[in-house]
């Protein structure tokens, strides 16, 4: 252990001497199992799981996407109060734009010939009335219809009313019909263009693929296995697809997801990255909690009548809410997420020694042995210092 | 170090040989209390803000959602150029589709009976005129309200304005009410259903909690101390936990951001994973810079005379923009991200060591002696190989 | 290599004994330079990549956003069948709610004065016909426009079509203009308010900046070069910085994205993160395999004539939806992920020496000298138990 030590060049010395470990090699082999054995874990670890299955190795990205739908169809209606009538897209979508969220109307309440006048309030224990003194002038009852005006009126011939002052005639919801009065728009298509934009990766894709042309375009139908590529749907199809039954729903009305999935692996080539179609109904049909059960809203259109006065027909749509819902993220290999999950692996292979040290000085039989060789234990010279060690806890 | 090298089982040997550093005990309780200390430090973060602060061994993914909203509620107003009127759902909700936007209608100015003909221009200084000449026929003033026809006209019985061509009469908005004409509006309520998918766990949730039956939705109203489960919201409630008054909004109206938080952490049991609701004013109320304050937006409903002329009434809407905003994130324990940040972690342990090393040698008294067992220098031994060292940095 | 044993402060001895391994220090300035080298390439990969380039050490959010728009500007049309006539906003914006999402009418096919009636079908192979025999009563052709009658009637003065019960006249929608009819949009100007929240760094931003006030508001006009942060919008600006032409764009419509990047980075000062504007088509434009080119909707505004009945003008729309998405990323330092990844630098660190060793054993010329004095062979010791071993593969 004799050294004579370098004067001036000691930086250099310090900066550029390598110090290593001196080793004991343990020609051993279960040792050297144990000590394998937890690499090759790790190793399988990193590149079977972490690579294969997880792609931790690539950085990822949200989608950024623009729908726009066109539904197409017409159907009849012949119904009692109404004669045979004719309804295109004009009539039945409410949402006219083409939008993400469109309204394909199935059902209807409609009352027509509101007026902004006075008349007798739907009958209900706190609306019906024997005389004028029953109904106080100005009152606004949150559940009713209208201000009353203190009077009380005949609704039908037996019962009697407070009147009140509102769009009259009422609305008389209960009237909806038992089968959906647009039965026919489950024979309605829909054309759905929907482009998306990964932004960090400058990936931009239209759901209509390169290789589908016109006339494909102009005959072709969604069906999971036959035509998986085109854009048009047919709404019966999708309701089915959603596990519900068109007519049922069609109803009271629904919310039914377009669900496009457009999770893609950037780093092969692009072409494989195609959107995947999946639809679900979004509304709760849970019988216990469901208030205002189905989907519905009410809409007017306004008239003149020829003497100027304000007139308008109230409807309330009953139909199914279509929300094309785009999602996905996209993973492309980065740098960065390698060097850390290899970085974290590389952590884990530091424990293979760790372990394998451990198993040498206490599972085998010739522990004594090597840890006689390994260990070496600080000798004390006949120094001056060694005091206040040695107070603490005892001689070395 | 005398080692008999064998011949053929050369491969073996250099997989299962196992290679360990020899070590030297240095039983110093300050040595150790630093080495322990940094070991003890890298595992408290590990366990305490990795795991138990920001939960970072959990996998993420973003919510997907749908949102579906009704409005209740009806008004009356009574100003002086319409007579009293009744105002129910469809005349006030401008979006009826029930839409994760809506527009609750609170002030208008209304302008009824506009046709395409002439009339004067407002009066402005640039539209002022003494006669024909100050009017260039098909002038098209991009601040005015129509294209010139040449002519200068009686605005009132004081001012002479050029003509246009435009949607007669024209549109005076500086009338518009001081008080807000449906400031009743504080009183409607909204339920809000909305139902989130997250769609890398498979899991999906309604905002109407599994708990809550149809009896307790028919009553309810959302208050956050009582009722924080509750999804029907009364306006004025919202508006002022979002710390505005609903009556100052209403006149010029506003953005109001109704926030659903769905961060959820799904490791434990799903049934934890509760909405938040929180509510902000989203538009911008700075003094300063803000042009066109408030929100509004024209729209018109369009009528045929007896004679078949079009007619329409011209709105300029005022009222609150409620926009539900879906937002969050949810976690469950990941076997990646877990790995990466134990890896990251035990790197960090990989410091102890030298730390500690670096303290011996450096803080102790005893470092020589310490130095003087641990770090052997290399003794040259009487060889030819060792000159172009030599050259580079003198004897060694 | 004597030792006494402590006998009874065993644990003591156990957790705070340091144990460091016992090094040779080779003054080699090649392998110096090699362990430092590959330190060196982790420091410059972690500083320069890690931290300057990908920022990683930050954590991230994603933005929340509410944009409201504005539409400004009014044009003339005077084609033959409609006299000089006055656009205004309350015409032309179909979704007058000032959405993200709006569309500028440019092109019209209108069908005035339809009513539910019967009339000829407009003539193609499948309707054209010669007597009443040849149109079966109640067919309901889905490429048609209504059901059939029975009846074959008059189309014009040369050809007999089917009748059918539709809206009637029907729409002829090959009569689109060549030339946009409101080719004047291109100079409407909108306004964009859009604000935006990273909930999780409780960041609030708008994109009308703070130093902008309200007298350069009513002026301004976004250009890339002279006002990057006008928030109004010239409408032929937009499309030509998409690349494309407005007159062009607007006879068939289309789709045109608003993208407003928040990409921020919080760890300086916030005033730093600006939205920045860019413009791109998203509507397909391929010719190959654009089924319905454009972007055009059908809606109807619905009349009463003075006897009662039902009539409606058809409109077919064509023009441009401008869809304002919003993106970004906002990044501010967080621990954990700075810890990740400099954990992992550390790991890669923990290379250098096992690069440098095999340099040392294989590369050099002196590696007998360096590894005698580095490497260690377990001396058997006459001791009984080493017989398991050499059966295994030989003596040692």
């Amino acid at each position: 252990m004799s050294k004579s030590t370098g004067s001036c060049q000691g930086f250099l010395h310090y900066v550029f001497d390598y110090e290593t470990p001196k080793t004991l090699v343990i020609p051993s082999i279960r040792v050297g199992f144990v000590f394998r054995f937890i690499q090759v874990l790790v190793a399988l670890y990193v590149v079977g799981y972490v690579c294969v299955v997880q792609k931790a190795y690539q950085e990822t990205d949200s989608v950024i996407s623009t729908v726009t739908t066109k539904v197409k169809g017409f159907a009849f209606t012949n119904i009692s109060d109404m004669e045979l009538r004719f309804w295109d897209v004009a009539d039945y979508i409410i949402t006219p734009q083409g939008d993400k969220t469109f309204f394909v109307l199935t059902n209807l309440v409609m009352t027509p010939g509101q007026t902004q006048s006075r008349c007798a309030e739907l009958p209900n224990p706190s609306t019906t009335c024997a005389d004028d003194c029953d109904c106080i002038e100005g009152y606004n009852d949150p559940r009713g219809n209208g201000i009353r005006t203190g009077l009380c009126e005949n609704y039908s011939s037996t019962v009697k009313t407070c009147e009140v002052l509102s769009w009259c005639p009422l609305e008389l919801d209960t009237k909806l019909p038992k089968r959906a009065l647009l039965a026919a728009a489950e024979n309605f298509t829909v054309l759905i263009k929907n482009s998306i934009t990964y932004p960090k990766f400058n990936i931009h894709k239209k759901n209509i693929l390169p290789h589908i042309n016109s006339s494909y375009l102009n005959t072709c139908e969604f069906s999971r296995k036959t035509d998986p590529d085109c854009p048009i749907f047919r709404l019966r199809y999708i309701v089915s697809e959603a596990g519900e039954d068109f007519q049922d729903m069609a109803v009271k009305g629904g919310v039914l997801g377009i669900l496009i999935d457009w999770s893609c692996d950037l780093d092969w080539w692009a072409g494989k990255c195609h959107p995947k179609y999946t639809f679900r109904r979004l509304d709760n049909t849970h019988p216990f909690n469901n208030v205002a059960p189905g989907y519905n809203f009410r809409f007017a259109k306004y008239y003149k009548t020829p003497k100027g006065e304000e007139q308008r027909t109230l409807f309330k749509a009953y139909g199914i809410r279509f929300d094309v819902i785009v999602f996905g993220t996209a993973g492309k290999f980065g740098i960065v997420p390698t060097i850390v999950n290899v970085g974290a692996a590389l952590s884990f292979l530091s424990l293979a020694p760790m372990v394998a040290d451990w198993f040498i000085l206490t599972c085998m039989k010739k522990r004594d042995l090597y840890s006689r060789q390994k260990v070496t234990y600080l000798v004390e010279e006949p120094e001056k210092e060694s005091t206040s060690m040695s107070t603490t806890y005892g001689t070395q």
